[in-house]
């Protein structure tokens, strides 16, 4: 049978993720090194806690403990929640709040609830893929609005928002990770969050505020006062912010949450009843004793210790081997190196070259809306171990080196190594 | 802020899940028996079994236990799902295999990869509400078929199909339960589902099965043999089959899974990498070692002989407290008894009125698309004790009879008792 013909206009549009394809790409290949999905270090995991948790919590046979529950959430994991959010400047209160099986099915229901068919997303440029992809999948469209090293900048997006309108195109609101941008790392300056919540109110956007990264900044870089949300000072109620326990405590158990109006949040609980009635009730108590237990607030120091050392070979290793023909932004933070190319180099190409060399990354087109990005590449430090990014990095080399050679180009050819903050990826 | 003017027309269009404000309502009031939700019993879990998996999976620190996973699911769960498939008579192989977080995912999935705005979707009279809610989500028109006492009326079906068609209306999928249907209880006849396969071919339709069930028949009413799938004599790749361990192991897992056409199943996980990237790490491992230390197999006659106990409870409870006052066809599997009260009686009101003797129940009209069912209520048995059942029904009884001795009716207004599967619903 021919199924084409039987799927919807929805299904026609949908693209693959070209993370998940890489994942798969990675399965298959025999002593891969991949700097690919953005997974945690599956070894900073709080592997006795969670095994403590869990052991008392089957022990004690509470029923609820396996069995459906409320859509909102888990009540005690959003008490807690209210906790969490406070230690991040955010006072909302519980009818403000909705437990989402991972970020990704809040930018769904988000996606669903904001969002028609030729509405208009905007994005940064780059921007998440999953937030693309969530978007895409209600047939709205994305505009990329551009970046500065401090971030998204705000008279490209008043210039886009005033053109779109003056077309008469229906701007719903703008998406931004101002914590450690996935895929850049960037980190939007406070003084520019103040005035991105002023710009919102001036043309009347919301803002989808995704915060996955905020506790793992790294401290010569950035501290805990830099990573405000924006949420924090959103006395109008424009913000819809997002953040989730995977890279704190682990991604396995798909818990995350939305902060936002009690009005949007009663809507994306509508919409989550259909989409999975209710997420993990194990999960969601293990979340919870791992905050009750301290747990969560011990994996805070642990893990950007961790990340910066990460960061740091990672770093070393591209200077040393591609100083001379890569550049990128410091990350201030998170779990990503955003790397250019000299302006020849296709990164498609390119990966197919380096999966041969054993090592792969994520294209940087995968993260632009625009068409751009094809010289870039998301390398992430996050899960390997420091000797697998270093020899990672070695076969990623040997692979530029000959793409460059090839191409007559030789190493050299575009110069700088670490920008160190200056000249942010335009792609 | 109105926020009313941010919402797309999903939003607007989108209802609370009757069942899930139920949950709601039963959340609040003390000491209610509720016999809405079909929640599993939680003395049935196998608690002890499933500590000693999460504690060897937690021992074991293997990383991907707690890492982000693939979309399609755990290696190992698939290669377990396709011998779980065969035990039910299925053939399918692993690329036809999608895990799901939840059956109402699957659902979900399901509508947006086959579905457009304005498409008609056909179920039964009446069917599940949370099928009703994920098609209703992507603007799909849900057209009733009517039942009879072995399920799906098929004259019915090919007079709906064909006058759908002459009106140029798209008719994508007939979703059903064929075992144990929810709210019905309802089985549908072997003979039947081969004759419904040839009625899909011949007006061209999917078949969207939907299959919680299953395992729970009544050995006084039904075999294993009468709930094969329709899929297992699927020879064509028109059925699109659901199934889950909602009812079987715990449903605080969310753990279902979709077998399917390749190219279908290839869609859906595409969908799903937007909705939320993949299943619970850890649930899907313990879901798989349970399958594999034969805890799966083992419910099997537990759970049959305990909710077959279950039923005789609620139904001797309502023959003797009810039976001049409401029918039921017998259900020969599964957790609920769907019953009737005279024609005067409204469910709605009558919930208030139960609410406040202590019981709560759903009303009949959140499972039908042509606004019937408003003196039906679907009553389920499987998670209160056998006591609570019996108290139960006597509140229930006793705010009936207050409900038709207000209206004059008093008791014996209409006859019948449980009817044997004699005169299905019509509503």
């Amino acid at each position: 049978m021919n199924y084409q013909r039987y799927f919807s206009r929805g299904a026609d549009l949908m693209q693959e993720s070209a993370i998940r394809k890489m994942g798969t790409v990675g399965a298959r290949v025999p002593d891969l090194i991949s700097f690919a999905p953005g997974y945690p270090a599956p070894d900073s995991f709080p592997w006795d806690d969670f095994r403590a948790i869990t052991t008392d919590l089957l022990t004690a046979r509470e029923a609820t403990t396996l069995q459906y529950g409320p859509t909102r959430g888990f009540a005690p994991l959003l008490d807690a929640l209210v906790g969490v959010l406070a230690g991040r400047g955010i006072a909302a209160s519980v009818e403000q709040l909705l437990v989402t099986t991972g970020s990704q099915q809040g930018l769904d229901l988000v996606a669903r609830v904001l969002l028609d068919p030729g509405d208009v997303v905007l994005v940064e440029l780059p921007t998440y893929t999953g937030a693309i992809t969530a978007f895409r999948n209600v047939q709205a469209e994305l505009v990329g609005v551009r970046q500065d090293t401090d971030g998204i900048d705000l008279v490209d997006l008043e210039a886009v928002v005033t053109r779109l309108r003056a077309q008469g195109r229906r701007v719903r609101f703008l998406y931004v990770v101002p914590n450690f941008q996935n895929p850049t790392g960037l980190l939007i300056g406070l003084a520019k969050r103040q005035r991105l919540l002023e710009v919102a109110a001036k043309h009347d956007l919301l803002i989808v505020e995704d915060d996955p990264y905020g506790e793992l900044y790294f401290s010569d870089f950035a501290s805990a006062a830099e990573t405000r949300p924006i949420k924090a000072d959103d006395d109008e109620g424009r913000v819809v912010y997002l953040s989730s326990f995977s890279k704190t405590l682990a991604p396995g158990f798909r818990v995350a949450w939305v902060a936002a109006p009690d009005e949007i949040v009663a809507k994306l609980e509508i919409a989550k009843q259909a989409a999975d009635l209710c997420t993990g009730a194990l999960d969601q108590r293990i979340v919870w004793q791992a905050i009750e237990r301290g747990v969560l607030a011990a994996q805070g120091p642990t893990l950007r210790a961790l990340y910066q050392q990460k960061r740091d070979i990672m770093e070393r290793a591209l200077r040393d081997r591609l100083g001379r023909t890569m550049t990128w932004p410091e990350p201030r933070g998170g779990f990503f190196i955003w790397t250019r190319l000299p302006e020849t180099v296709d990164a498609e190409a390119m990966l197919v070259r380096a999966t041969a060399h054993g090592v792969i990354f994520v294209v940087g087109s995968a993260f632009y809306v625009d068409g751009a990005g094809r010289n870039m590449l998301r390398l992430s430090f996050s899960q390997p171990t420091t000797a697998r990014i270093e020899e990672g990095v070695r076969r990623l080399a040997d692979a530029i080196h000959e793409e460059l050679d090839l191409a007559g180009q030789g190493v050299g050819a575009a110069g700088g190594g670490a920008s160190r903050g200056t000249g942010a990826p335009r792609g």
